[in-house]
């Protein structure tokens, strides 16, 4: 890379103590998007965005309504004979509760030991910001971009993306793109620099098994009925065998199985099982076995109960033989699963191991698409260059066992090569509270993203296209 | 039986409007002892009842205080020669929720169709009304009564008698007795007049599963560590077998086995099964393999799920695995199963089949014994005599599913034969909304009650002492 920064370096050193507060300002916004009485926030957290972009010299620049939160787009198009980057990232955050275990409250950040505490401070207003400070840099220092950007930031992430879907499928021609960078990933354990070269995709159901028409007296009814909970204990039981393995029949039929080479990589990742266990605060690790822990969360599809209630959940004792239980059950799924056929296999299964005497009943709730990028695309590449040109070593290529559905949707709907740029460390605790950034992932992040823009100026995108990202569908 | 009653049938009948008015007035007393801010409500009813039993004319009427709601104790005890008899019923009742499935308010009583709509019109202030008139009637009439009699009326049996228990040993002297006569039991389905002669004991548990010390991300760590959910779900599917036996190790070791005469007694009695299901709304019956349903639910032991809850409950999707899910699980004890040991082979039955990589914990919430009266002792026998004389038919012997934990307290603390005098009908939806009691029930009831009095003067007592009770200790 012959390109000297310097110039934009200079700018953001001096800018730096203005970002922050800037930042801190976009986080105290609560911007969760689970909770209708939140909604002024998605729209003033939108208002905030746009402004900026517009102060950074971006054109275009909208808040344009959908169903639920707007979206904001902003572009820059004067480089006529450059590709164009799509690049997302979402402004709104996850729910704060439960509130108590907030050492300082979640929308009043503070700055401490070189972190920046607050609910959406990794996930995922920091690269909202970032991008929106790598933009800044260019334009006010060179007054032009090497590359052609249109950004679009989504205020529903959190809440399942249903309504961006609806509005990137309406928005085609306006999306048009070489590429499409999607920063809402983490670095790797020890935060260690890391680009995410898949991510899972989902299957969200509920089960609901009625017995009686009311609560009985599990006295006068106890041996007579069958008891829905213990119908739903072994439905939900027969999930797994006793190996681990997703007991579906049919759940690992489309499975991609990983190769050699992967598995390889996967296993030359620096990773502290003992550390790790502990963090989480388990006594052992588990799951299919004869896959390691990383492989299982990253390669491997799975099956969770997320949640599940029925009768009497209070001090003391009430003697009842619950009329309703109920079930969220998700399974994370691997190419080339497709989650409407998962969902069938599972409705299935369900089905098959209710015991008699009950009535089940199994609802989709929804679902996201695996993705994985070809990871040595040449837009992976330069990621890759840049980022060990900013932080002094390589990063690693990992395997995340999360979703980001718009991937899927930029992959499928577009058809556009995905690389998935982000800079969160992996102890950021998002979705749980005291959230932080570590504001070094932050300012080095901003530096990855001015040189990455040169970068693919120089690199070999044209007539990459679709074929450059390996879909699920 | 020569004796003449037409003194205090003339009696009754004249009385009969004052007396559904004065019946009314007490189920319009919210006294639900579950709910501490009814304690006002439990005493205003301990003071209805005492002003009622001075007013028929019992001796030593008082409030007593416990730890808990007062009990009521009155007595008329001038037949020096007659035995003594202790009669129990409790005034406290149920929660009302839902409260929305309620026809009216369940504490302004409505009269319609011969039946009083209210809570504990049935369970189990019809008995303590009954009670009241019957004796009423007697003192009123002939100003004496035939056999010695003693009252105590409770005010937390649908709490557990925690504090009953402790007051009764402690004032052992003052209820020395005969026999006890218990009423708080149904008649046979079809309203067919019955006399209960066994209940069941329980043993009542929560079991604890953890794992992570936070909810984890379902995405970031499904595959990696143990869902406390998937752990308790194998937990409770354990706990029967494929026959709907209870697979606790041990759980029928003291089971006394019921002979071949008392199961022809029980397929003679009139059942309906097909009605009865249709009356609970359910697919079909199921239970224990080799016994039918009024069995299994009179004379064997079962284990029930009474609630289970954990992870996320809301609308629509939160991708986590929970730290911690939990279930209360309760059995139905008979003869001769120990509670404290029926928890000891529970307890270590979960932790046996808790799956690595959670922490399962075990604890005890109550317990209570189980009770058979013999069937042959003088009182039962006189018991049926009377409400043939007053019903018309002789009354089934019946074995029933739930527990009175105060039959076993009179026949374990004070040594008493117990009878289970009761006469509500079955369907009065007891603990469920829009409970009810058939007017004709609680009339005829009362001239049992009167009768029942002076059969027992008659009755070969002395000397039966706690010989004529089978303890389940």
């Amino acid at each position: 890379m012959s390109e000297t920064f310097s110039d934009l370096d200079a700018h953001l050193e001096a800018g730096a103590a203005a970002r922050l507060a800037d930042f801190v300002a976009l986080l105290s916004i609560p911007s969760i998007s689970a909770l209708p009485e939140h909604r002024p926030d998605l729209e003033a957290t939108a208002a905030f965005i746009a402004e900026r972009m517009r102060h950074a010299g971006l054109e275009h620049v909208e808040v344009a309504p959908t169903d639920g939160p707007p979206v904001v787009y902003g572009d820059w198009l004067r480089a006529p004979r450059a590709p164009t980057v799509l690049v997302y990232a979402h402004y709104d955050v996850q729910p704060v509760d439960p509130l108590d275990l907030w050492v300082k409250p979640p929308f009043e950040p503070r700055v401490e030991e070189g972190r920046v505490y607050a609910r959406g401070a990794a996930d995922d207003k920091s690269h909202v910001a970032m991008h929106l400070a790598a933009v800044e840099a260019w334009l006010s220092v060179r007054q032009a971009l090497p590359i052609n950007l249109r950004f679009l930031f989504e205020g529903e992430e959190e809440s399942g993306s249903e309504n961006l879907e609806r509005w990137v499928e309406a928005h085609r021609e306006q999306l048009a793109a070489d590429l499409a960078v999607v920063s809402d990933t983490e670095f790797l354990d020890g935060n260690l620099p890391a680009i995410t070269s898949s991510l899972r995709g989902m299957m969200y159901a509920q089960v609901d098994v009625r017995g009686p028409d009311l609560d009985l007296h599990s006295g006068g009814f106890g041996g007579v009925v069958r008891n829905p909970a213990d119908a739903l204990a072994r439905i939900l039981a027969s999930l797994h065998d006793e190996e681990g393995r997703v007991a579906i029949a049919g759940f690992y039929d489309a499975v991609q199985e990983p190769g050699t080479r992967i598995r390889e990589e996967v296993a030359r990742l620096p990773f502290d099982e003992e550390a790790y266990r502990q963090r989480i605060g388990v006594p052992e690790l588990a799951g299919e076995a004869g896959w390691s822990p990383l492989e299982r969360r990253g390669l491997r599809p799975t099956c969770d109960v997320n949640g599940l209630w029925g009768g009497f959940q209070g001090e003391g004792a009430k003697t009842i033989i619950p009329a309703h239980v109920h079930a969220k059950v998700s399974c994370r799924l691997v190419p080339d699963q497709d989650p409407e056929r998962i969902f069938e296999l599972f409705r299935r299964h369900v089905i098959d191991h209710a015991p008699s005497g009950v009535e089940v009943e199994v609802h989709l709730i929804n679902t996201g698409r695996p993705s994985v990028t070809a990871t040595h695309h040449p837009a992976v590449e330069a990621a890759a260059g840049v980022i060990e040109a900013v932080f002094g070593q390589r990063p690693y290529l990992i395997f995340e066992g999360g979703s980001v559905p718009v991937t899927a949707v930029f992959d499928k709907t577009l058809g556009l090569p995905v690389v998935l740029l982000g800079f969160m460390n992996p102890d950021c605790q998002a979705h749980a509270p005291n959230e932080s950034l570590v504001l070094d992932n932050f300012e080095q992040g901003i530096r990855v993203i001015c040189r990455y823009w040169e970068a693919l100026a120089e690199a070999p995108l044209a007539g990459q296209g679709a074929s450059g990202s390996a879909s699920a569908a």
